[in-house]
């Protein structure tokens, strides 16, 4: 398992223990991060990006485990949507998360790693860790947030929770609340991984095993929420893998069975199955109207910032709808607002793949 | 395991092997069975209906593991859309399913469970046991075949097959194949089940445990394509589950968790997971067109019966789009068909469920 935890290239020790949402508070927490782009003297070109649930720092640069482009790569980079010729872009992991920063794979007090013991957390806990990097950076107020899926519930979060520290809000695919949908699909996948014998009550770091079986197949099902009907219509249909005839068996005899058994595979040399139970959590806690009284308008009262929202006409786990209410939402707050649902054949995982339009929004949005 | 296998209240046992998709036989094969009201003199007033994925024979009268009445008894009885005054109801379990009719359960030729012995099916397969039944019961030419989802299936596929043996097609909330994101469902659920350690390769029936994990798995993440997100939001949202506050735990915190825990909990107690895995297997088989050449409307050329399609608008397991193409098949085939897309929050399971409409359908086309 310790291969999972990926040396962090970048990390920084929060100097206080990070107040939670349960009441608890999280001691000794690393934060792991990265940053493209040079820091201007007066520490006002920063853009903080946020990544999504199985996301990572490794926004523009090499995965350390797999090898692949970081996996904004297309976005990020010199003379890239986010230009790093021009801003200091920084994407920290989330705390919960297994690339570095402080989880349940991380050493609690006892020496022994927290397991089920870590802290259950929220979104605002994850935001809150986002900002005291950046207190601990010295950027008292960013140029812009941006992120997709669980990467723009903590852009929302984050404009709405600490109105003063950003002045460009960019929520892309997301929403504001988890529905009863995005709640169901979590829950099987952390039934797969509790039913892993392997899952030992979270307690397999010390072992020789991991609930790889159970994570694999959370991931299956989850990935199938990430792309739209018809793009796995177009991409896989009924087309055969590797054979002419079916094979009157249960190998994998359709593309689409051998692509999500990759996917699943794949997914368990890099992710940590307890970091899944636990940001599949604090997602599925997220609804930003009840942390504010119960008015999602009421959430961004105090905020300054311009905000701009984007949704894919084909996402079907976050639909135009959800962005079309947390728009509704700024406009009764009277917050400056953009909104642009973009038609793109991906599904959810618009937001990661080659949507030129995408990249225009972007741009212009972070340069105006 | 032995507890799954219900007795079966009718059997038969097929005089032939039944001729298989596979080119395999299955030999020795038993047809567990229900009818209800009488048959007319003439054998004339006989009506196939044919279960789902997870139904059985007791379409109107008690489950006998569960004792919950039967899974259409709104649909079938005395006076009912589906009158047992005037016609005789048959309903058969399928072949490679738990209640009664050979499956995986089943005893082979040496005396051991089939298990993953079993011969891989189709739907085809599954309908040339339910004529074998006919035949058996004397009956040359239904008055009606009826069924939703996997019924609906056996429903198109009888009437392409065996187009002499009936006289009205009603299918409903189906399809006439199963697209890449119907697969990745099912995929999802059969790779649960055998990642369960007690999946043992199928051969779990002489131990003490079986792959109940897994398999309630497979239900949970199936259950959710049954219901629409709307009916989702509407019967859950986001309540708590008997407390006040979210937990900051594991446990069952939202109303969604706890009843798709439920749903996955009670199934394993009335489904064996090898009969899920071929069923859903034969369901990923199905592509109607493909049978006959590639184009659905020839599959339908020596039909002389009436059809009537029914879609619900919140089904988006088999939306309407899908039975908009069998009807364009049956047009072109130049078959009498009519079409309905009734509205009903319920998604794909409407077809089961309180929509009066579809009674006034089901009993209109019936008396025609």
């Amino acid at each position: 398992m310790a291969t999972k935890l990926a040396p962090a290239c970048r990390s920084i020790a929060l100097p206080a223990p990070l107040p939670l949402d349960s009441g608890q508070a999280l001691d000794r927490v690393k934060i792991a991060y990265e940053t493209y782009g040079e820091l201007a003297a007066d520490r006002g070109n920063a853009i903080l990006v946020c990544h999504a649930l199985t996301g990572d720092q490794h926004l523009a640069s090499p995965h350390p485990i797999t090898g692949k482009p970081g996996w904004w790569d297309r976005m990020v980079g010199p003379g890239k949507p986010i230009d790093t010729n021009r801003f200091h872009v920084i994407c920290a992991n989330v705390i919960g998360s297994c690339m570095g920063s402080t989880g349940p794979a991380s050493l609690a007090s006892d020496g022994k790693p927290y397991g089920m013991r870590f802290p259950v957390i929220t979104i605002r806990d994850m935001v809150r860790a986002q900002i005291a990097l950046l207190d601990a950076l010295g950027i008292a107020r960013l140029h812009a947030v941006v992120g997709g899926s669980m990467g723009g519930m903590q852009v929302l979060s984050l404009a709405a929770n600490f109105p003063d520290r950003v002045e460009r809000v960019l929520a892309i695919a997301t929403t504001a609340r988890h529905s009863a949908q995005n709640i169901a699909f979590h829950e099987v996948g952390r039934q797969a991984i509790m039913a892993d014998p392997n899952w030992q009550a979270g307690d397999y770091y010390s072992t020789e095993t991991s609930p790889d079986a159970g994570l694999a197949v959370a991931r299956m099902a989850a990935h199938i929420t990430y792309l739209s009907e018809t793009g796995l219509t177009e991409k896989f249909g009924r087309r055969l893998q590797e054979r002419d005839e079916k094979g009157f068996g249960f190998d994998a005899d359709f593309q689409i069975e051998s692509y999500l058994r990759y996917q699943g595979l794949t997914f368990t040399s890099r992710f940590d199955a307890n970091s899944y139970l636990y940001i599949t959590r604090a997602m599925d806690y997220f609804d930003l109207a009840e942390e504010h009284g119960g008015k999602l308008a009421d959430a961004f009262a105090a905020s300054r910032a311009r905000f701009f929202l984007v949704s894919f006409d084909t996402d079907w786990l976050y639909p135009t709808a959800e962005s079309r209410s947390v728009v509704h939402a700024l406009n009764a707050a009277g917050a400056p607002v953009s909104f642009l649902e973009l038609s793109a054949p991906f599904g959810h995982d618009s937001f990661l793949l080659d949507v030129p339009a995408l990249d225009r929004v972007i741009r212009g949005f972070l340069e105006q």
